[in-house]
């Protein structure tokens, strides 16, 4: 096994591409990893998505976006792991070029999810969640989240409102994240008189239905500083699982996978949460970054809403989140996200993150997950300035 | 990297799956390759699907299977790559091993076709094709399938009756196969009157909609002879792309990813068609295996189907192919399709294909299409008795 080197990175606006296709958007992030990359040498391309079937009727996207990109003839597959498609690709990504089977290997994220009504979408969401047990009875995943959330303020103690710091923070970032699709501020005030969805979920717990993609390109460490002025090694690319049903679990606000794919991924890097400079967490819903951060080690168990509270998340805090938005705020593309938090993370290590820079960023970490903690894919990046 | 052995085979028997959910199929052909193997060391499991969103409502396979099988934790993720989607997870599963990123390793394919209406399937086949292009103009894969043999017997001035020997060599090989959907033989007076379907494609060029799952178990070659008697070695696992859409190929009838597939592997094989004892070909209709024959250097252009008239395809000819009744007669579960080839590949180096045994089989070779072409996996597997 050998290191592994991010040398390029791109990415589309998130938001509600009714002009661009599937395919297009791919290609568009593609193109700029590549240009970023300053090479054109790509050995394979693997794709994280979730739903082009069930929303685009459109399977087989390896062979399909790489002949759009003018990549014809490469090793192409489609990585699907529910909303954990996009990190789930970059670790067969890392595997290739870790393994020695590739040298240049590009790993893109992408999802369309506007050009259906809402009550499709949330349909096939569910698809995320196990068919016999959940989806069948009508559970969507905001309702997933609310019964997580509704346990966890009772097990706690903790009121909704103790969660609006999450909402908050993400905003706040987002507003100087050109690819955001809400940069605009909200406040604890909004959140508390925001719509109520599945109680106690509101509008400001929850990540919008968007379309987007990102990419990477990956080559071994040892060539990296060939073609980057700021290139990042991954230290660790572990995924865990867990069942999909929630009822199925052994310690239900444990979030047992989340907590496995991060040991496993410390263990790789030899490093722990308190080497952590930044934390691109998964909020699909403001429960859901709670529950990472205390099965991650950023927080004793019942403690996470805390770190909220003081200040803590915000960038110059202990632990940074969502440094340019996050799910809530630069929006939740599912199959595109994991790879959106990993080019995010680069920006950070690269120290282009602007005026959301965290200072001094060396280690940043990603943790995307698929449905309600089913599938966890946690991925350790460093500097190598 | 290091050399790849599969130490467990298992299969369901292809059919009309009422009685058993998707992850039921797939666990079924799992618990058989762990117990062949004869270890329940599992530290990943890379999952070859194409339709399950579609068909069965249920994404997210990866985590659903692993936990349903009792491997609740590892590594999982689904591949898709149309109905390349099984060998395309071999590809994966054969990196994460040779790499030295995991050392056992389960891969499995699965697909369930038979519980929704023919229609409903046609269309959601469709999704492998471009649909832009293809799918849109209501073009089904029975008639890209068509258009390919149109211009095929046109090019070469072959008659339809000539690609009869397929159907006829792959159902006798089926009698003898427990698993097979279509045990019974057919007659080149069969295949002459059968119905048409899309001219000049009749129902026995074509393989059916069916349901099942059929997974193996890796580990490193130099452990293998722990855990079997007749261990196999992978001597190589390609993947190359081309087109989804038939008239953007440079070249109609080259099927220029079989070749580029081919190629691949047999570099890495150090080996060529010269080698291979056997050919397990992607028959999802006659005219596809003449094209993949013909691509792997088995034929000359325009000379593929005489392979068949002179009984080169049978069990003691010069290539024997669909040894176990191939997509047309032991079944094309599309996404599974690609894990049946492997495990019947290995059943013959192993030297358990009873009566279809090809006698001093020592290398094999596979082929797994998906699309019209647009991904092709080859597979070379040896004996290492």
């Amino acid at each position: 096994m050998r290191d592994v080197s991010i040398i390029g990175i791109g990415q589309t606006k998130v938001g509600e591409h009714w002009d661009k296709s599937l395919k297009e958007l791919a290609t568009d992030a593609i193109l700029a990893a590549i240009k970023d990359a300053q090479t054109d040498r790509v050995d394979s391309l693997y794709i994280g998505n979730m739903l082009s079937g069930e929303l685009t009727g459109q399977e087989h996207l390896g062979a399909l976006v790489s002949d759009f990109a003018g990549l014809r003839g490469v090793e192409a597959v489609k990585i699907e792991a529910a909303c954990g498609s996009g990190a789930a690709a970059l670790r067969i990504g890392y595997m290739a070029v870790a393994g020695e089977l590739a040298d240049f290997v590009l790993v893109a994220g992408v999802e369309k999810m506007t050009d259906k009504p809402g009550e499709q979408v949330t349909a096939a969401l569910a698809m995320a969640a196990d068919g016999d047990y959940e989806a069948q009875s009508g559970m969507s995943f905001v309702a997933i989240n609310a019964l997580l959330m509704q346990r966890y303020m009772y097990e706690y103690g903790v009121k909704h409102q103790d969660f609006a710091p999450f909402a908050v923070n993400a905003h706040r970032n987002a507003v100087n994240n050109p690819y955001a699709m809400f940069p605009f501020p909200v406040t604890a005030e909004d959140f508390k008189k925001s719509k109520m969805i599945a109680d106690p979920v509101n509008l400001l717990d929850s990540s919008p239905v968007c379309d987007g993609a990102a990419a990477v390109v990956l080559c071994p460490a040892e060539a990296a500083r060939r073609f980057s002025e700021h290139p990042v090694r991954i230290r660790a690319s572990a995924i865990a699982t867990d069942t999909l049903a929630l009822h199925d679990r052994r310690d239900l606000l444990g979030l047992q996978g989340a907590a496995l794919s991060a040991v496993k991924a410390y263990h790789q890097a030899g490093l722990g949460p308190q080497d952590m400079d930044l934390f691109e967490v998964h909020d699909a819903f403001t429960i859901m970054s709670v529950l990472s951060l205390e099965a991650c080690g950023f927080a004793e168990r019942g403690c996470g809403t805390r770190l909220g509270l003081e200040g803590e998340i915000a960038i110059g805090g202990r632990i940074p989140i969502t440094t340019m938005g996050g799910l809530k705020a630069r929006g939740h593309p599912v199959g595109a996200t994991g790879m959106y938090q990993i080019v995010e993370v680069v920006e950070q290590l690269r120290g282009q993150a602007g005026k959301n820079q965290v200072p001094d960023a060396r280690v940043g970490m990603a943790q995307n997950i698929g449905g309600s903690g089913a599938t966890v894919i946690t991925t350790i990046l460093e500097s190598m300035d």
